[in-house]
């Protein structure tokens, strides 16, 4: 779907505003040229005041500002700059990363046998007075011009017994993910099925995010 | 899935008998080691004669047969051997991988904006004397027992105007896979959603693997 803008991509400033291994791999596999900046914003919002989709997409904006940012200083803004949040969500309620294995054991024990959601927002910055004019994005502040959406997939989790949770949780694989899994690895063996984007399970949905850079960039 | 037995699977000899290198990824990715040896069996089955479950399944076993036999000559058999076969289908009929560029045009184009399913027929060997008796295999030959599943996944494509599929072809991605193209890679900009398992849609379905796999050495 980029194939046809790739050659645009390639010739201008990519900046992926996150530190999360999973994008900065499913980006390069699609060959697509960019910086890693990650934000050092404290994911701090009161998820009590936010729908997971309210959360996911603020976040990411917010996380992708504070870089945006550091480029005003020298007034040489990059050409596109990418950001996202992903969280898992069960009945609505946003579930964290785990703090430690116990708390590990029991994201997994919720997750077992059940259904859950995973909501991932992402953010488009392009500058606000870039010779490229990208459609459909909206001023920010003086600087940058903004869009952004969220993609949610539906996740089926086999049943897990204890032994199976634990011995997942020795394998370190749980500790620094949403939902305590990951999808693309050993995690994997304890996915049922989804309905929905694989990539937004990675924590960065792929296809859609295709689809808008494509609708942006072919204004143009 | 597979923790609680990752130690049996790692005391052994275990066989993968394909040269796919996605599903020598997704194994290697929860840990599993194994060697690689693929066979040269012709996929040569009258497509009209089976469904594509059963075609699958049919040629898993025959490329998987081809590979245990040749252990037969020192007695030295492996300690688990695995297979598997991955077509594409639409409306039931089978879609090969493309001839050339104009047949993945063609194929590209059938995909586009429509659903297709992914079928993958997987089967599992253990030695018939093993000192491990695995639950639920059946007697295959003197010398191996046999087990084996089918996983479909439903795949929806976007629309893909010509000049999409012409530029995603010329990335060179889709001529040696079953569809005309890969999911894991740029290939993934092209699919709207999946129901089902994503790892079968690579060639390999890790999740119901695993299951069986676990089920197949609890007995034990």
């Amino acid at each position: 779907m980029l194939q046809p803008i790739i050659h645009i991509l390639s010739a201008q400033r990519n900046i992926l505003a996150s530190s999360s291994p999973r994008r900065k791999q499913i980006l390069e596999n699609i060959g697509l040229k960019f910086e890693v900046l990650s934000s050092s914003f404290e994911e701090n919002l009161d998820k009590s005041q936010y729908t997971p989709s309210e959360y996911v997409l603020e976040t990411a904006r917010l996380k992708t500002q504070e870089v945006a940012d550091k480029f005003k200083v020298n007034g040489l803004l990059p050409d596109l700059l990418i950001g996202a949040d992903t969280v898992v969500a069960q009945d609505n309620h946003i579930i964290e990363k785990p703090q430690d294995k116990d708390d590990a054991v029991r994201i997994l024990s919720l997750l077992s046998g059940r259904s859950h959601t995973v909501f991932t927002g992402v953010v488009i910055f392009v500058p606000a007075h870039s010779t490229v004019l990208p459609r459909g994005t909206k001023v920010l502040d003086g600087s940058y011009r903004c869009t952004g959406f969220v993609e949610s997939t539906d996740v089926f989790m086999q049943q897990m017994s204890q032994e199976v949770i634990h011995s997942y949780i020795e394998t370190g694989e749980p500790m620094d993910k949403a939902g305590a899994y990951g999808i693309q690895a050993i995690g994997g063996t304890l996915v049922e099925k989804i309905h929905g984007d694989f990539f937004n399970v990675m924590g960065f949905p792929l296809p859609r995010f295709a689809k808008e850079l494509d609708s942006i960039y072919r204004s143009h």
